[in-house]
């Protein structure tokens, strides 16, 4: 099978580029820039372009089997700021871009998607996919319409879809920006002796998994017949409270000092507590998350002290 | 109160305009171009503009205490043609919209949903307002990501906001140009002695609301201090089959003859069967549809004869 990765050099991409070449994918990589942590990988066929251009997008899709959508124009914790580019840069891009999978024959589609914003506030301590999607923030709005268009797609064109709507993936090669995954971004403050911020009291609770088993289940929803929407976590919720001392833990352990935490305002659109239930993924897909968190921290950490100079 | 009505001069707009002018208040017209139908009301504001122009929609807002958006740029049979058309024209302008109200404090607002397009295929033989929304087209879509706008918009920022997800409105001053409202179109093709269309095999369900009782609940929303999503139907689903039987024994009661009907492949995107279960808007807003079906048809059988020469 050949894929088309588009945002295959982010973050989540970049580990989703190994598990297809471990799986014996053809792999082809739409970005706009090359990988920032390593140089471009053997074997891969790297696109540099821009989804908002057509002729782009359409020449990138040429003989490929399937496409793995993980790029995205926002994050969640500014989306709100810019609603209408939210919504120009993801919704109005991916509609363009069922309309060119529609044209060319492409009928196989993974998409990320966003566990922690879709569902708005959870109303179950576990949340499966059936829950309703109330999102509160423009990220998780624009999501869920994205996900709609998916579904309508299906049912009127025949595209067989996987969405995953991931927890918050954390793991080598995560960035230092700030603006998303708090794992990666206290650990590079933290690497760098800079105190690390909260927002809020620290309770919020988040379901947090290892960037290679996300990576996993793309390649699992590419050899898989179904379509629909599949929670993309590890099950188990940790408050970031928690989530912070367990980094200190790891940090501490290797020999750094855990610098202090600092406590800011909480921000009105974080949701309190989402933990995914994620029997759907294990059911239809075979699909189990395999790294277990302390191991996950500890290797997050070594490759950032690797990389931090 | 003084009410700002976007989308004034339409078929709905114009009976909302009566409903509001009849419970007292002051009605501020906003809409592009005056009423087709009748001239310009005695004591209503008419503002001529585009929502698009943002100086303009700042303009109309001024001194008003709150807003019923009833503007689409869209119709439920054509949005898929041009879904990109229908996320700018109704979604972004939306957006841009509920910035300028929070701008100017202006924080009421009654907005026109889609009881027919926003669940998808319904699950249950009467539809209520916790229903998935899981709509197969794009102008249900757009509808669900305009309210979850809403929606982030009340819990972020305080809006008071009553979405209407209205069915099928039928009645006096509905238009003839043949792209929605099965009633309206019928008879305006029947009084021209023009054969009718059905798409399908007649067997799909909707519930029909006369327009009067629409502008009602708009009125009741406007006095109530609640905020959410509320069905506006009759409460009774009728066959394509059976309201165009209706409609030709309407038609040949006046002395008219009824045109013969012609069957056409059904769409993708037609939902089955939708009935509203209007019990959220008798409770909360006191509100009851009362004009029947009976009484409804002839109505407006007998304004389109008034109108047609």
């Amino acid at each position: 099978m050949k894929v088309l990765l588009i945002g295959g050099c982010g973050f989540i991409g970049s580990h989703v580029v190994d598990s297809l070449l471990a799986a014996g994918m053809s792999v082809r990589v739409f970005d706009r820039v090359q990988e920032r942590f390593r140089p471009p990988v053997p074997g891969v066929e790297y696109v540099l372009g821009d989804l908002t251009d057509i002729a782009q997008t359409y020449e990138a899709m040429s003989g490929v089997d399937a496409l793995v959508h993980l790029a995205s124009a926002t994050v969640p914790a500014t989306a709100n700021h810019d609603p209408v580019g939210d919504i120009s840069g993801n919704l109005i891009t991916m509609v363009r871009l069922l309309k060119a999978m529609r044209e060319t024959g492409l009928r196989r589609m993974v998409y990320l998607s966003s566990g922690g914003t879709v569902y708005g506030p959870p109303e179950t301590p576990l949340v499966n996919e059936d829950h309703p999607l109330r999102p509160i923030n423009s990220y998780g709005i624009v999501k869920v319409a994205i996900e709609n268009y998916l579904h309508m797609e299906h049912v009127l064109h025949g595209l067989q879809h996987v969405v995953l709507r991931a927890s918050n993936p954390y793991g080598p090669r995560h960035g230092h920006t700030g603006v998303q995954g708090i794992i990666g971004t206290h650990m590079w403050r933290m690497a760098r002796s800079e105190p690390v911020e909260i927002w809020g009291d620290g309770s919020v609770v988040r379901d947090y998994l290892h960037v290679r088993d996300l990576a996993e289940l793309c390649v699992s929803a590419l050899r898989s017949d179904v379509s629909g929407c599949y929670n993309a976590g590890s099950g188990t919720g940790v408050s970031v409270t928690e989530i912070v001392d367990r980094i200190r833990q790891v940090v501490k352990r290797s020999g750094y000092e855990a610098p202090p935490v600092i406590h800011k305002p909480g921000r009105g659109f974080d949701v309190p507590r989402v933990v995914l239930d994620i029997g759907r993924a294990r059911r239809d897909l075979g699909w189990t998350p395999r790294i277990g968190l302390e191991e996950g921290l500890t290797e997050t950490w070594e490759w950032i002290l690797s990389r931090k100079d």
